[in-house]
């Protein structure tokens, strides 16, 4: 059976499991699944995953693994994505948590809200505006010393933070002011398999 | 050099340190850190991490990590808190990425908001209690038929989960109606090492 993916090809999240099956090589069906039509809360999706959220991924076997920060892991593993170093490893992930606790819940949020939901007024914007700057002034200080995160050489912690900041100019953020973060996602974009993420 | 933690004793996501150093049997000295008096925010702080939260773990050679789960992941290596086969240890990772993007921000931010700033009718408790309402119906699913997230042996996964979950009802959260949940939090304490939070 080949790899499927339940995805929203214009959701970052998603956008990122895509990224890694191609720099990987891997062979996968996208079943293009819309959030704005609910499509993953059916029971049939629910059975996939309960918390009911794209992306998800049937593996070869018919086992289903989600959050999209794992997907990436499953398919780093063996690859030099991941770092064979013990303490990089572990920063890696640092990263990784980073981009799910601190960073997508203000830049992806604010994103979602002006351009899914179009409520350009809505007034959590400025909140996730500040929320989103500072997450922004986190890695322009890291991207300051080192060529990617957790270090100097591409890992999942990229990939994973390259989906939703090379479109941040959607969520209402000006990235003219970091160019050591602009300098990194051409970095990232020079890797065959990193491709931008589709307009929804 | 000893292992030191910055942390709060009362935060779950600092908890998770101690019982990681504990279950796996490490020397550590634990700096107390207060993050109503914005200590996380001082430069000496926001050197070891620039993101300006605890917990912050400084290793035996002066390196510094931060990031709960990433932590956990640190001193999890090499034990059998992390699973050994692929699939199982992407799922772990699974339940650990649902803990810092599903469970904890309405779970712990319930908590902060009543315990911590005591403020019993903000406004934005409602939203929170049903968001983890449906965070802990998606635990109840799981351990209907599993012992531990991920599977049937105790992983990172539950230590990162226990964390928050067993402190719920200071976020206003009911556990009567969830038994799968309450019993795994039994089964979780039954551990060495896995201690309650100390009350803020």
């Amino acid at each position: 059976m080949t790899i499927t993916v339940y995805g929203t090809a214009a959701s970052g999240n998603c956008h990122k499991v895509k990224i890694v099956l191609d720099v990987t090589g891997r062979a996968y069906v996208w079943r293009e699944t819309d959030i704005m039509k609910a499509e993953t809360r059916t029971r049939e999706f629910l059975r996939l995953n309960p918390n009911g959220k794209v992306p998800v991924v049937v593996l070869e076997d018919g086992a289903a693994l989600a959050e999209s920060n794992a997907i990436l892991w499953y398919f780093g593993e063996g690859t030099p994505l991941i770092p064979s170093d013990r303490l990089r490893r572990a920063r890696m992930l640092q990263w990784m948590f980073f981009e799910q606790y601190t960073h997508e819940p203000a830049i992806a949020v604010a994103r979602f809200i002006r351009v899914f939901q179009q409520r350009v007024d809505d007034p959590r914007l400025p909140e996730l505006l500040t929320r989103g700057h500072r997450a922004l002034t986190v890695m322009e200080q890291h991207l300051a010393q080192h060529a990617f995160f957790p270090g100097e050489h591409m890992s999942l912690a990229d990939l994973a933070l390259f989906a939703y900041t090379h479109r941040a100019d959607e969520g209402g953020f000006d990235l003219a002011p970091f160019p050591a973060v602009r300098a990194w996602l051409d970095r990232c974009r020079a890797l065959a398999g990193v491709t931008e993420m589709p307009a929804p």
